[in-house]
């Protein structure tokens, strides 16, 4: 058995495989441990049933041998060992390139990075450190959000700020959601039919967090997140790029610093910001054909900042584009923000199939582009636990 | 006759317009007064002399009345009656969308605006109090970087941050160089022959202050600086688009404030922060031919991000792009910088004209493209002092 493990400072999120057949591994179980230090919930669905409890979670590592006991409980396991290898979601690993098995070097990096990531990093570190205790026979390994971007070149990660920042403090572009885009490049690459080191592809990942990908021959050419996830495009409650100037205004402005306007543009932003009503593009959407007008402002903002980056990024492609597709919970979801940011691509020359872009039954991907489109174009389902399930398989035993 | 005055906090450029033509004013007189409240210089151009004088100017107003005194000693005016009008360049003019008489109101709102422009606009306010002294007769007009590109529709002028900092505070897009721009449009009116009103065009005014614009029906529909004028494409020295995070980043590691930050990202960044010796394109190019690495990764990066917003805003105007036009010191003078800008654009099939492009000697404007390009391609000198001076012939009298 592989466990996925997703650790926030409060939480774990955490997954099950089956991975008897080490080339299709079977989730069987997905849960979440919450109010980890401040209280204490775990919940899970295994076998279409779902458990829940209330429990004192004093830390990380109570969590996780509570989760193990019940699964040893529920006879999924027979004891802790049948847990062959966990796979860790890092967010940042700073400049390592690929997912790695966890030893004093890489754990060392991961601890590093916090500098990077202070919100996100220390979770999956306490995480770490945990399931080390309860599970010591356990492989451990590490997949990073930032890792598939380590391919991009000096051009595209550079800032153009002193240099001296990016050797002494590391300010360059990471780039995040790399485990989703990964998984997506490869099953690209099945369903076209065409070898990953050949394949072309803008991913356009919009969830409530949100980026976009340029991918050429298999490998990250550019990425619209930076140093942090707050730039790029617009998402739903951050900002993404803006004239970097307005947070000294601001600061002015609101008499505080540069933490609390980034805080305000992390939380306060995006969707929720322009709106002034919702974060959630499911609002959005239902309100723009409501008629409201601060809806509308929002959705037409949002599907303009990612046209100008998805034709960007065709640009990078130049004539050799293979597919656009979209991902993540807006990107799988939304219509109307497919929709609306394929017609703001003239130059592109896209069909729409308006009936298959609106079905909102498919199982893993549909092509949403009609059949005689310059560029394909398709809504595909992410799956990042089963990404990092196959990492931690392919680097473990 | 005209007098166009450029005013920073200590220095005031001039030049002196006879406009017995008023269609075909002719600048007659160019002239510089520096270091004002600190010292004193003038200096001036008047048929193929220099003139140059050391002289106290503890303000503004004695500056102009030197520089008046001058003009009758010279026999250029016999007194200062002869000149009609004074248009005044002013960087920031808020929401003001096109060049105004300066009466009270306009001077309230080019006082208003000093929050946005608090580097920029004051020198203009000191310069507009001495002439109203100085020359109480004259007409005086201010004509505004912002203007032109108070057509943006909300979509493209709206950042993606709470709305409240839009309508309490201002935040938005503005814009800048669109004196430059609205020169450059009307000439191109001309030159191709086509109503200024079914003009689609890509201007890149690459100083050493840089900007983009996307102009479509004679209009400015999108261009590439902010709130200031610190965003968009990398400048000489300034930074444009970054990771807004990149400054609560910065304030922590060199334990400073974002006011600090944000001036490092506008006198350090740029060409200067990237190639980490000097701000100035000559170098730069130079330096790249001979094989040297930082000018390489500079000019690289300068050049992608221009042809990223091209790109960009090629998509805004959809198939029908009249020209694209390189203008100011750089996009006038270097031919590498239009070349390789206009190599990274492989999705516009343009067809760059080697010789044409690389011939200095040209007088108003010349073709760098095929004649079998797609898109044509020009480098035009452009002339914001002529554009302040008819506008203020249009407006005064």
């Amino acid at each position: 058995m592989i466990l996925v493990i997703n650790a926030g400072s409060s939480s774990i999120k955490f997954r099950l495989f089956n991975d008897s057949d080490k080339k299709n591994p079977i989730d069987i179980l997905d849960g979440i441990a919450e109010r980890i230090t401040i209280g204490g919930d775990v919940s899970f669905k295994y076998e279409g049933k779902k458990y829940e409890y209330e429990v004192a979670l004093p830390n990380h590592e109570v969590a996780i041998k509570f989760i193990l006991d019940k699964l040893i409980e529920l006879n999924i396991i027979s004891n802790v060992d049948d847990i062959s290898a966990v796979g860790f979601r890092v967010v940042h690993g700073g400049t390592i390139s690929k997912s790695s098995i966890i030893n004093d070097d890489v754990f060392n990096k991961i601890k590093d990075a916090v500098k990077l990531a202070p919100l996100h990093n220390p979770g999956a570190i306490t995480a770490i450190e945990a399931v080390k205790k309860v599970m010591p026979k356990a492989e451990l390994v590490a997949c990073f959000d930032t890792a598939f971007h380590q391919t991009l070149a000096e051009e595209q990660y550079l800032y153009a700020v002193p240099y001296s920042w990016y050797q002494k403090y590391g300010v360059r572009k990471y780039g995040f959601h790399g485990i989703s885009y990964q998984y997506i490049t490869e099953k690209m690459s099945e369903v076209l039919n065409k070898p990953k080191d050949k394949l072309n592809l803008i991913v356009c990942h919009l969830g409530n967090g949100a980026s976009i990908a340029c991918i050429k021959n298999g490998k990250s050419f550019d990425t619209t997140m930076g140093l942090t996830p707050l730039a790029g495009v617009m998402m739903g409650t951050r900002s993404g790029d803006i004239d970097p100037s307005i947070i000294e205004y601001m600061c002015k402005q609101l008499n505080t610093d540069a933490s609390k306007i980034t805080n305000m543009l992390n939380k306060e932003s995006g969707l929720l910001g322009v709106s002034g009503k919702s974060s959630d593009m499911r609002d959005v959407a239902g309100g723009y054909f409501s008629g409201d007008s601060d809806f509308k402002r929002a959705l037409n903002k949002y599907t303009q900042v990612a046209a100008d980056y998805i034709i960007r990024f065709a640009n990078l492609l130049g004539h050799d584009i293979d597919a656009i597709v979209f991902t993540a919970g807006v990107g799988e979801n939304s219509a109307h923000t497919r929709q609306f940011t394929l017609q703001k691509l003239p130059l592109l020359d896209i069909k729409l199939d308006m009936d298959k872009n609106e079905e909102r039954n498919y199982k893993d991907y549909k092509y949403i582009s009609a059949a005689d489109s310059k560029i394909k174009v398709l809504a595909f389902r992410t799956n990042e636990e089963l990404m990092i399930c196959k990492d931690t398989i392919s680097l473990t035993k």
